[in-house]
């Protein structure tokens, strides 16, 4: 086995966009294990929006990623070494295992999973944090009923793919938002969303007063900025927003949002969220949606990099919505 | 008994702000009343802000006021007439009875009171639609823990005056936002609030930061705009927001609201609301209030216009905040 372990830093914080250039890789030789650790070959790496937050210092819900250290992240792979009881070689598990290609453990927050019927990266997509966002957001926010709309943004998207489908599933008409033809027909043809509107087409407004004929009882919001504000304007009575994510707003200066008197005038609830601070409810999302996906009743899609080098660039990718579907890095 | 009603018509819908040439005062004959009608002498109007929302056309949870009816609005008064087998003459009424002497009444939503212990009047503020809009979001939103910080605007208003002292008597830190300095003072010194900022001093982001050195818990927001957007700034982690009204931009075009991350990154609950959807709080609601004014522990102000004919001024100067506590007209 390598003596070395391959790893990208956080070494500067974005002024504005993030960049490649906020990033290093390094190679650093592996210590020893201790006892009660384990060690990890990470097969796939998740990227996130929520890193971009993580990478700035402004107060947020997360501490910030220290400068010079490896860039935080969720990744799949497989027991190459251990010291621990629990996990022995060859074991694949889940955890926030870095932006590396070995990482060390003592097994806290880290679960091992089956890829017999669920492949291996689903783990970090729609079996995995996305996947129980989408979830907890529409079940536990929204809480729709058959019969309703539901819009999301960035449809097609880790978290929206799972929205759409759900709300599908529960008898809602679902909408999606997302950029560009190809994702909206992706959203439509292949996830069956009803109707999905290019943001990018320039008639926002338009299009999703067209798809939306009985206006908007729940909003998963991914966006935030026009995308949100538009939404907000179709809200009808008693609607429920679940405040997911404002990926367009990590890079600038926030978007104002004009609609605010329709909190009041639809009496609307809006409630933020973070799924870790829900840990109860991820067994049971996490049994649903491996289950759904094992049916084939759940459809993703994944974009992926090839090889630790290319993670950063990935990153930024991700970020300006040139993913489709998950986004993951395989490590080779 | 006189047989001219005296009353208050909308006539015009505002183009920006509201003025005294939207209404007009016409004399009416009294038609005979119907079996299983009653006749009320108002001796006071109410005059609140929702009432500029039913002036304009736009989407709302209420319908418009129609043009060229008797404007909308609650009335405390006697019945001095009556064909009705539960309301006779010399009862003591509060009802939607319109900007008018005379209000006819088959009973709905009117509902008897006691002048013994608590004023006539204050069953239009303090024991009337404001204490319990006051009551319903602060104790069924902002749900408040002794010792969190409140935040509430139009604090010596008639609906910020009691959610500041309710707030008070639940053991929590009541800062309120008002403008002026001596609205800021009425709030400290007679309501107890623990502070006041200001707002018309113009430096409301550092007095605020220093009247809530433990960030805000529960905000309760009457105003919206910039006093708004400042207090969501100074949230908490899981703090609740009670949006009641938005007084700031009834007239005006919608001030964008730019704090829109901080419900993410502190994972807010925003929650508009409109006090008659929750009937079933009121008889409770009404009784604590009551018994509180009663006892003297809830202090209220009001600030009195003279006769029908000066409602559309006063309505008007409310608007504008000229008004001090509860804005109310006397019919003589």
């Amino acid at each position: 086995m390598t003596a070395i372990n391959r790893q990208i830093l956080l070494v500067s914080r974005p002024q504005g966009a993030a960049s490649v250039d906020n990033f290093r890789l390094v190679e650093t030789p592996l210590a020893p294990l201790a006892d009660g650790q384990f060690r990890v070959r990470n097969h796939y790496l998740s990227l996130d929006p929520y890193m971009r937050g993580r990478m700035s210092d402004s107060k947020s819900y997360a501490k910030p990623q220290p400068l010079d250290e490896v860039m935080i992240g969720g990744a799949v792979g497989e027991v190459v070494e251990s010291k621990h009881r629990s996990f022995a070689v060859g074991d694949k598990v889940v955890g926030v295992f870095g932006w590396q290609e070995y990482g060390t453990s003592d097994g806290y927050g880290v679960t091992k999973i089956d890829d017999a019927r669920v492949p291996l990266s689903a783990y970090l997509g729609v079996v995995g944090m996305p996947g129980v966002t989408a979830w907890y957001g529409l079940n536990r926010i929204i809480a729709p009923q058959a019969g309703e709309t539901i819009v999301v943004s960035a449809a097609s998207g880790a978290v929206g793919s799972v929205v759409g489908q759900l709300a599908k599933l529960a008898g809602c008409r679902a909408v999606g938002i997302a950029g560009g033809p190809e994702k909206c027909r992706y959203a439509v043809e292949t996830l069956g969303f009803d109707a999905c509107v290019d943001y990018k087409a320039g008639r926002l407004h338009e299009d999703l007063d067209s798809a939306t004929p009985n206006g908007v009882d729940g909003c998963f919001e991914n966006v935030g900025g026009a995308v949100f504000d538009t939404t907000l304007a179709r809200m009808n009575a008693h609607g429920r927003v679940a405040v997911c994510g404002m990926i367009s707003r990590y890079d600038a200066k926030p978007v104002p949002l004009t609609q605010v008197g329709v909190i009041l005038t639809q009496r609307l609830v809006l409630q933020g969220f973070v799924v870790y601070e829900h840990l109860d409810i991820w067994p049971d999302a996490l049994k649903q949606l491996g289950e759904l996906v094992a049916q084939q009743k759940l459809h993703y899609r994944e974009t992926v990099a090839l090889g630790l080098d290319a993670a950063p660039q990935a990153f930024v990718g991700m970020l300006n919505g040139q993913n489709f579907g998950k986004q993951i890095v395989k490590l080779i």
